[in-house]
């Protein structure tokens, strides 16, 4: 088993990089506090004894080598960076978690026939560069490495020139590297588990999940001398918009979701009837076909929106994430480890996106799931039990050593 | 009459200082590019002949005197600092009108027997500092100077640290200034006298203005772990909020108006649903009853949104400023002005607000509007006939000299 108490160190240690005054982290990928976890993190691994390399997406490779050198290897991993008021355990349980099970395996002296590594993706959350997952999208060649370092914060800065500004950027080309197998353990982020009573997610897949832009183009101009019939006002459009995307979430069963998270409005003065708003939308089902008819009537709404409200819309899809089923091998060795703890388990579906689920096109793969409070995550308050995290390293060790076996 | 070319000419020249691509002009309050207009400014009224100075506000001051030094200034003036996206009209013609004036005065070497003064005043637009009018309405005792110090815009700067970092706070208390009179030049920035076919608005009053914050609390959350029915989604709240406002403006008569301009949304990541969003709030009526009942209405609608929505909402009124008449002589003088060269006008109640309104508080006040293309202003597109303005300053220096002559 892992040592718990060095895993809940290890996170309280690492949450002191973009510590927020309400207990939570703000640590944007590629910025000055994700360069310093990275730093830690490479550390950590250097005092166990394996060596840490980063790849030209920036993702972290910390390794033991095996008895076998010609195996591809075995890798747990997730990611450090966080939302811009996010918590201590989205992301960070996953690779903390690896580091764990890198400690029992050398405080065991256990020799494994693969190498082992733990990885740290670059810009899971996709709160700084859209889409989320980008650097494991390029990993896995869903993402070209190319689109991905051109890819725009929204203050205009290239993924590129912030991830060379933090001396993040390696040699050795994304991507270009076999794996054996991919285990990653996450935080929940919904409230089923804890509903339930269960300790363990026997995770079986990722829902899907498309992401779309909209531009709503109006005209500015003065709030007090404009009659109410002259405005085109792209606000108030952009407000029917966002009672739109909740009613089409709503209207397409309970599993569906549908969020706009982020709105920009301009000249974003008190005095101007705004002429301009850039809006995000995130649509999410378990089914393909449901995310799909979805985005068939959000199309039809916000173009009946823009013509009634006097405004332009440019409506993009800028992500496409389809549903991902994990590898039943690997979901098996997960589902064998808990019980064999005595774990309470459960089968569960991936709200949330996760590195997994592009690794999964690479490699098998599956994740391991423990609850949070609530259900909350992307909140500073996301808290998770410190027995449940060692719960979840305990079985991600076990999963990892049943892989090497077979 | 005024140099209608060198009018123009100034207003061209004085628009590189914050020139936007569009066009139009930033210049907010107390930023470099205020800086360099302010010494432009005052560069050009020495020249004139005049000396100038400002005060503890940073509201500037160029005089000419007159024969009797025993008589308060007769005053023109309105503003230099803009919206984010403004024109190069409103607020610039009228203290580059009062420019014109003085020019022609000194060219046709007209002794006045008042001192002749131009004022610039600090931020009238509010873009930056709410609210708007501040610092005339501190020359007139509507706030005190420590509170208008004290402000802050939406990055937590002061206002007073933003004067004194462009160098502009004076050592002359704000307010200890006695006024003869005060007329203002402006651009109508609504539609009646382009449709018209009126050269100048002989401008009655000033409608009724009230401001408003919200504070919208829900709790962040995954967009993607989220069910629809567990969320406390303060942009969706916010959203019904801006909707209502519409249907309040529309539901008080043809000259009522009611604007959402500002929201910010908190944390504004795409995969988190909002759990603060925070908005602005203009409502406006030439009559101020017709603002009471319109800021009961949104009371209890933003109440009832917040309580369906489930989310909290803080509610705050923070600007009343009520409806303004316009001293009867100086409305006469203008009307007697414009009909002296034969200009077509008509009466006119301004829509937005003008230092103007504060400055009636304490002299005899009035304005002189001039259209502008379209009806458009807070948009880098507001533009004006030239002709129109030099007709405008012609009334200005009218009124002037009518009021020298009382
Ligand atoms: N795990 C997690 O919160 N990932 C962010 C990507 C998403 O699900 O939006
Ligand atoms: N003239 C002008 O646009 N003033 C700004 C104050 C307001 O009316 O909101």
């Amino acid at each position: 088993t892992v040592d718990g108490a060095s895993l809940w160190n290890d996170i309280l240690e690492t949450a002191r990089f973009g510590a927020t005054p309400k207990g939570g982290i703000r640590r944007l990928t590629l910025t000055e506090e994700d360069r310093q976890v990275r730093d830690w993190f490479a550390a950590a691994c250097r005092a166990l004894g394996c060596s840490v390399s980063h790849d030209s997406m920036g993702n972290q490779f910390a390794r033991r080598e095996g008895a076998d050198p010609s195996l591809p290897p075995i890798t747990m991993g997730s990611h450090l960076d966080t939302q811009p008021t996010g918590g201590k355990f989205d992301g960070i349980v996953g690779v903390l978690g690896g580091l764990a099970v890198l400690r029992a395996l050398r405080e065991s002296g256990h020799e494994t026939r693969h190498p082992i590594e733990v990885i740290n993706w670059t810009n899971e959350e996709g709160a700084r560069f859209a889409p989320a997952m980008l650097a494991s999208g390029v990993f896995a060649g869903v993402f070209t490495e190319a689109e991905a370092l051109d890819k725009t914060d929204r203050a205009g800065v290239r993924f590129g020139d912030a991830l060379a500004g933090i001396g993040y950027r390696g040699p050795e080309p994304c991507g270009r590297h076999p794996i054996a197998a991919y285990f990653e353990l996450h935080i929940e982020q919904g409230p089923i588990l804890e509903a339930e009573g269960k300790t363990i997610g026997v995770v079986t897949g990722v829902q899907a999940i498309r992401w779309y832009e909209v531009t709503v183009t109006g005209r500015d101009s003065h709030a007090g001398s404009t009659p109410m019939t002259m405005r085109a006002d792209a606000l108030l459009a952009a407000a029917r918009m966002i009672e739109a995307v909740n009613a089409v979430g709503l209207a397409h069963g309970p599993d569906a979701v549908a969020t706009v998270g982020l709105v920009e409005n301009r000249p974003n003065s008190r005095n101007v009837v705004p002429g301009e708003v850039f809006l995000t939308i995130d649509l999410r089902d378990p089914d393909d076909a449901v995310v799909g008819r979805m985005e068939d009537a959000l199309r039809e709404r916000i173009a009946d929106i823009a013509a009634a409200s006097g405004v332009r819309a440019d409506f993009a899809r800028v992500w496409d994430a389809p549903a991902v089923h994990f590898d039943p091998a690997c979901i098996e060795a997960v589902r064998q480890a808990a019980e064999s703890f005595g774990y309470p388990a459960r089968r569960i579906v991936s709200g949330a996106g996760h590195d997994a689920a592009y690794l999964a096109r690479v490699a098998p793969t599956t994740m391991i799931f423990v609850p949070c409070a609530g259900g909350l995550s992307h909140n500073e308050a996301e808290s998770a039990e410190r027995g449940d995290v060692a719960a979840g390293a305990n079985v991600l060790l076990r999963a990892v050593l049943d892989a090497d076996r077979r």
